[in-house]
């Protein structure tokens, strides 16, 4: 048996999410039947993280063991002729028996992006939250910032998670676009960025929700603060669309 | 009557093409439908270039004369409002009624993307063409010099056209990539671009089949010429998929 780590890119549009269900088709499942094929046996595939129905993912990591020896490279090719356009492995490479991609992950990072325009471009209606009304970018800037550090995200949580402690670390949290195009003219693409040690069940929808009230001026940054102090779900904002979220990839040491 | 001009966005993979149709949905065929509830007759909706099947705007312009009094900004919220999200009006404003979209164009400019790597991204697999041969740019763009200029196109011209004269003027082709990415990591999206006064049906998509196979080293730049000296369709490369085409904008006066 060889254990190799995979990272897989996908269009979460058409899927139930990663996890495997009874109905409906799933990331895992469709790189599970791929895999079948290729190694003549069941096999499971286990992920950095289970991203929700309509997610996307730039670089998700997976592991998977195979009984049929195989180049990586040969390993890419093969299940991507199996897989569905809408799902892709991007690379492959043999690791330690011992490896697994949730437990060894050291940073992940996620993506949510917003179209704060008018109009919605058609190429962004999968990919992104359309607002309409003009959004502070420095206020969600200073908003995130509070979000910096090991905090209990119990207020960020949403329902039916099952995770032993909702302590989490965030080593960075803002607006890609503000940063990187400082000065120039401001795009309708708002792309806010978030990383740490690891995320509960919609903690970036609801951290992102919770932003978008701050930079509709609706609430003050220092609220991001007080919402994390509360610990009280019903505190923050709204859970924001899972079209516009994004894993952009995970760390390892 | 008032006529407006709308410049529309659209995703063209679900559409026959610009063009009205006995069978299938077309991209005219559904603004007609939202902007005859909105006038409450029948309307003729005019482009300033007929998209085929599968082809994306970005900035299509189209012309409408309407019996119903409103104002621009009403119009393109109550027109959006009956569209499909894959169509969009992005501005609409009150022209002259002498104002034809496409006879008044000066010029206009299509974009052509490329995803050429060994792994499509499942992000591109409806905005791009998959070319996993390491293709070269200089050569692309060496190859785009020579259409540059008023020639006779008719070598790049598609079967079916009625063009009455095949002759036409290319004021820009080129890739984008290598021009603004200079010296920057080479990016898997090549994008190349084309500026002219009209384009003979097929012809952007003949241009980039023919520059793909000087990229791949098939033919030298100088073909490029030899193929439009030609003035023979046999002479140029395949017709590129419908898929990675844009059209980028119309210029007026």
């Amino acid at each position: 048996m060889a254990v190799f780590k995979i990272t897989v890119a996908y269009d979460g549009t058409d899927f139930n999410g990663w996890q495997r269900q009874p109905d409906g088709t799933s990331i895992q499942g469709v790189l599970e039947e791929a895999l079948k094929a290729l190694d003549g046996r069941d096999v499971v595939v286990t992920a950095a993280g289970r991203t929700d129905a309509g997610v996307h993912a730039l670089a998700q990591v997976a592991a998977v063991a195979l009984e049929r020896t195989i180049a990586p490279d040969a390993l890419v090719r093969a299940v991507n002729a199996r897989l569905p356009e809408s799902v892709r492995v991007l690379s492959a490479e043999a690791v330690d028996a011992q490896f697994h991609p949730r437990f060894d992950a050291k940073i992940k990072t996620y993506r949510y992006r917003i179209w704060n325009a008018d109009v919605l471009s058609p190429f962004e209606r999968r990919y992104a939250w359309h607002i309409i009304d003009r959004l502070d970018l420095q206020a969600i800037d200073d908003g995130a910032g509070r979000l910096v550090g090991t905090h209990d995200f119990a207020a960020f949580q949403g329902t039916g998670s099952d995770a032993a402690t909702t302590v989490r670390t965030v080593t960075q949290a803002g607006l890609r676009t503000s940063r990187d195009a400082r000065g120039a003219a401001r795009s309708a693409l708002l792309e806010f960025e978030i990383s740490g040690d690891g995320f509960l069940r919609h903690m970036v929808r609801n951290v992102v929700g919770s932003l978008v009230d701050v930079g509709r001026g609706r609430v003050p940054p220092a609220w991001i603060a007080d919402v994390l102090a509360s610990r009280d779900r019903t505190k923050a904002g709204r859970t924001a669309p899972a079209r516009g979220l994004f894993l952009v990839g995970v760390k390892y040491e």
